[in-house]
């Protein structure tokens, strides 16, 4: 019942979906009334979803403690279902801090982890990259920087398929000194782990989109504002080349004959194929597509979802974190954020 | 005598420079032996130019602490001009940090701030949006993003001459409860603040080239990896622009029918418009030119310089910061980063 267009958008997703993956099965949880025209219009989706009812949903500006106290919410339906054992994953269009709060509490964190993380794929010049964490914590520590890098290791092996995943820490700079003593006792912890064969060091911002590293760890705050405006840099420049190409009518012209590769490009960048946030480092696969998607975004976001569950990915997490020493004096001494300590930035 | 083509690139600017500024005199600072044969061969550049004698110079790989003792460098002699009132500004293409340090060092913080931050320019939707801090501050507290906020609006009003700059704080999320105690706090002294009027709230990282306000303030962690993440996206995408109209004929006979609308767009995307981030907070101007820029790139950090000569920027940011409350128990009672209540991001 969650997102822009729900539940039209996500029942055509579970359309192209159910079409895609002819083995699962889909547990469709929201109002009945409501889903059961819609589903029935829908041959492929509904052959493969049931419905369960659920009389109430969360709305998505609604604070996620208040969202926890709402009873038979179809998000909360949902997310019991995987606690329960009865469904692998959950896939929600919904409100994202409700999902996390839930999840956190109803699926719960390995015990192995202080805290999950929110972690996504982007584009780069070498392939695909995945950025953790983006939003799940604002202030975070060192361990959690060497947690999350475990986590978006297991992340690029389940849905990217790489065997090697190399990891980079999000810096101000790539030399050894650069930035706070949060960032820099975090990247010792990475070369003392098991981690180290795969640990680039320090990247940058530009980094991410030059696919320097298959994985970019940073604190949540970092995180969030990189995605978004990495995103937003797209977003100009898509909307400057319309302008370009609609100024005059030789650009319209050479438009039309640059067609072909200009929408092989857009396909490529196309944010839907980007679509869904996976909240690491819980006892199931919690996956959270943007609300404001189409049915083709849903869809990538369930195939998120299907990867990690067929690459059995929080096994891969457990295994990863189990070879973690347990949290110790080093981490305690450098609470969050409490860097002092500076050097400066290479701007 | 620092940035990748020093000193070629540097006199190729001034010889720009002094066209564009004929009012202005230069005193170029290096190796004598070396400058006076390259300086004799542009003209306007050598009827605007002294030139004074540098032993040494500082190397781009020298970390501040070992910079600031190098006597008789060509950075210390023309920053010591700058401190001793004979120049009204510097300009650097050389090693960031040792001109960070020296600027704080000889030039001074004014004593109306806790510490000077690192500003730019860049492009958005809507027109150029300042940018601070770009990494002169890793760890910042609420009071240093509220004076960043003071001498970002004077910034703008110096160098992009708005007359009342819109103004936002960089979050997670615009409602009021996203992100950490630093920028809620932060958030509250601006509303209480003679910015006030200006003050749009919280902005996150598609607002930055989405042009929401005209400048954005944030801690040198955050703007660094922002700036370079952004500058990463548009290179990515220009790369495979350029890949796209090189793919077949048919497109790059496209490409040459959009090409007056395509440069137009290049020219306005050009990172040498954008070129020149200032050490603002100092007693005088002191303007960073990226070292791998060439002259037209360094004309126009230049052109930087000039604008908040010209504009007083340094007596303007001086009256901002006479209305700040001193600094007092609130800012004190949140050390830098240590916030610890969260709120979810919106990713």
């Amino acid at each position: 019942m969650g997102g822009d267009h729900a539940p039209e958008s996500v029942l055509d997703g579970l359309e192209i979906a159910a079409e895609r993956h002819p083995q699962a099965r889909f547990l469709l949880v929201g109002d009945e009334a409501r889903l059961q025209p819609l589903l029935a219009r829908r041959p492929r989706a509904a052959k493969a979803c049931t419905i369960r009812h659920a009389p109430a949903s969360i709305p998505g500006d609604m604070k996620p403690t208040a969202a926890l106290r709402v009873r038979h919410s179809s998000m909360r339906i949902a997310i019991d279902a995987v606690a329960g054992g009865e469904a692998a994953g959950v896939v929600s269009a919904g409100n994202t801090g409700a999902l996390m709060a839930l999840g956190k509490i109803v699926v719960k964190t390995l015990p192995e982890i202080d805290r999950p993380a929110l972690a996504a794929i982007g584009p780069s010049a070498r392939g695909d990259v995945v950025l953790l964490d983006l939003g799940a914590n604002i202030v975070c520590d060192a361990r959690n920087l060497l947690e999350f890098a475990v986590m978006g290791d297991a992340f690029a092996r389940a849905v990217l398929g790489l065997t090697a995943p190399k990891i980079g820490l999000l810096n101000v700079g790539s030399e050894e000194l650069k930035g706070d003593d949060r960032v820099r006792l975090a990247a010792e912890m990475l070369r003392d782990s098991i981690l180290a064969p795969n640990f680039h060091g320090f990247v940058e911002g530009h980094d991410i989109t030059a696919g320097t590293v298959d994985v970019v760890v940073t604190d949540g705050f970092t995180g969030n504002v990189a995605l978004k405006t990495g995103e937003g840099a797209f977003k100009l420049v898509g909307s400057l080349l319309k302008q370009v190409f609609t100024s005059s009518w030789t650009a319209k012209l050479g438009y039309l004959l640059a067609r072909p590769a200009l929408d092989r490009l857009r396909e490529w960048m196309d944010p839907r194929r980007y679509n869904g946030a996976v909240l690491i480092g819980l006892n199931g696969v919690v996956v959270k597509s943007h609300g404001g998607t189409d049915a083709l975004g849903f869809a990538h976001a369930v195939d998120v979802a299907m990867d990690m569950v067929t690459h059995r990915f929080t096994d891969r997490i457990r295994e990863g974190l189990a070879t973690l020493p347990p949290r110790g004096k080093a981490a305690e001494a450098t609470p969050a954020g409490l860097g002092v300590a500076e050097t400066g930035a290479t701007p």
